[in-house]
């Protein structure tokens, strides 16, 4: 009898330790690995004062890519979807478009057809649905989108879609003194609807793709902003380190992507110089997610694909790939982890 | 005896009383007036949790104009200082340059003919001297011209010279969780050199005129941004809220300006509805500093200039107008308080 409680005593001290080292963690849903033990290295290196890598905080700064980094991109961008989504309110309001292409096209909701748009009919779309309203409209739009719009394979919103291995990580490095910045291909004025609320990631840290406003007054002459379609930043490719540059004003110390259109954000990372850390998400995951990488046949100059030549740039300059079959133990918050 | 110590006691502890109250004053170099009490209103009515005013941390932004509003803009802009002192540099590197206009002209140190430069000649001095260099080339030039350059007429450094009663305001925010951001008409890349060490902002938070830059390879494959002279964002008058929404993304509760340039930042401000705060820094001190405004004769639609037309809004708009005479009871940190 006492030796029983003796043991008992001494399993609740066990699993009293097992609990604390599983609450120390901050990486839960990562498996042990490289890639794991990359980004638990780098905030130690970074973080440790009196070293030769050490970082003051106010430097600390980490980029991520957005779609098929921090969310899923497939099989169809959610930005592209929200466009094609708002075709249909334009058209109750302008009933011309009704018969009018690209507008006519998409509306049919023949999927062949609107798979074959042109890039030209595309940014047709894009310029009806995201410009020549003022930025409140566009947001209240947007928000509206959101609470309703569901993914066609999990039946639940976009914003649910997230990798938590990855918001596990943008925690672990904030709670390290990191500003966590999104650089993303998609639109800017998009992304900052969401991103405060779904990744504790506020609008002012959101650099993306940018179109220019114009200040203008309404009847009453309270200012506001038209949202308007020409170009400033195509923050893709080179336009990554060019909007960093522009936006933010400093390399990264750490900056994660998934495809080409990552590449130079991650080359620009690495350039800065010391402790840096590099990663890219690589999809090969066909049962939990997708499997699009990496890919012999795909050109370089698409965005959204993880390339040969990607793979083997990575292993030379020393970046990291994440295998989110091996190295992520469950890939949303909702899934049961498989370890 | 008694009653002596007794009366020493009291005073100590009166004594006692005043320098906590001292300390605890977040504005010591404002004079107790309007402007002051707007401050503090201001922020006290937007960090009182549960009242209507109240605004959560993360929405906390305020904005604040440079030239003039931060620091000595007169009788020239730092930065154009800076570009005509690059001439010189420039000319050793390219001889060229010497029987070349406008640089000719620069280089005879002949005031005259130099205030005679045209806004295309000013332009090609700006081009020459900030573009078509690297971002850490130019940099470091800023850098080390800050080191060794002084106004003509404090004979100290540029960054010495910002208002004090500002910087107390920055401070006075940042504690009470706002962000404080600069969004000037000067070049974005030429403030981010000195803004965290001057002012505690850093370059992620410092808004300007901005031009683009280009991606491309050193000669041993690294990587580095160039510096051209493509125009993104001229952020004086309807430009500052434009660049507002593309670099921050809302509307900021707090606005400090001090000319025509800073018109539609204030408006925009005041226009995000509740409790906004919008100041006007009055430059009518010609003993302690400079006396231009408000001014009459000048036209409304250029930067630098308080005219009546501005005191006039800013009276109708319910903005603050900050007189540094009446109001500040130093300028600068070097400055013995005169109240």
């Amino acid at each position: 009898m006492k030796s029983g409680r003796c043991a008992l005593a001494l399993l609740a001290v066990l699993f009293a330790g097992l609990a604390a080292t599983h609450a120390q963690d901050p990486l839960p849903s990562w498996n042990d690995g490289p890639a794991k033990q990359a980004i638990v290295d780098f905030v130690h290196q970074t973080t440790t004062a009196g070293t030769i890598d050490f970082v003051p905080p106010a430097e600390r700064i980490a980029t991520f890519d957005q779609d098929g980094t921090l969310w899923v991109e497939h099989p169809v961008y959610s930005q592209v979807v929200y466009c094609f989504d708002r075709v249909g309110a334009l058209a109750k309001e302008k009933p011309a478009l009704k018969t009018a292409e690209p507008f006519k096209t998409v509306l049919s909701g023949d999927r062949e057809a609107i798979a074959k748009l042109t890039a030209k009919d595309l940014e047709v779309i894009a310029t009806a649905t995201l410009t020549g309203m003022s930025v409140e409209q566009f947001q209240a739009e947007v928000k509206a989108w959101l609470a309703a719009a569901k993914d066609s394979r999990w039946k639940k919103p976009y914003t649910d879609l997230t990798y938590q291995p990855m918001q596990e990580v943008l925690q672990y490095l904030r709670a390290n003194g990191y500003k966590t910045f999104i650089v993303t291909g998609g639109g800017q004025d998009f992304v900052r609807v969401y991103s405060e609320q779904t990744y504790g990631i506020p609008p002012e840290q959101v650099v993306g793709t940018a179109t220019s406003t114009t200040y203008g007054y309404d009847k009453d002459g309270k200012p506001f902003l038209t949202k308007e379609p020409k170009l400033l930043l195509d923050d893709n490719f080179a336009g990554k380190p060019e909007g960093i540059h522009l936006m933010i004003g400093r390399h990264p110390f750490a900056a994660f992507g998934n495809s080409t259109g990552d590449r130079q954000m991650l080359e620009y990372t690495k350039a800065g110089g010391g402790a840096r850390l590099a990663m890219l998400v690589l999809h090969d995951d066909a049962k939990r997610e997708y499997a699009y990488g990496p890919a012999e046949s795909l050109p370089d100059t698409k965005v959204g694909t993880f390339t040969q030549a990607l793979y083997d740039e990575a292993k030379k300059g020393g970046w990291t790939v994440i295998s989110m079959k091996n190295d992520w133990n469950r890939i949303f918050s909702f899934d049961q982890p498989s370890r």
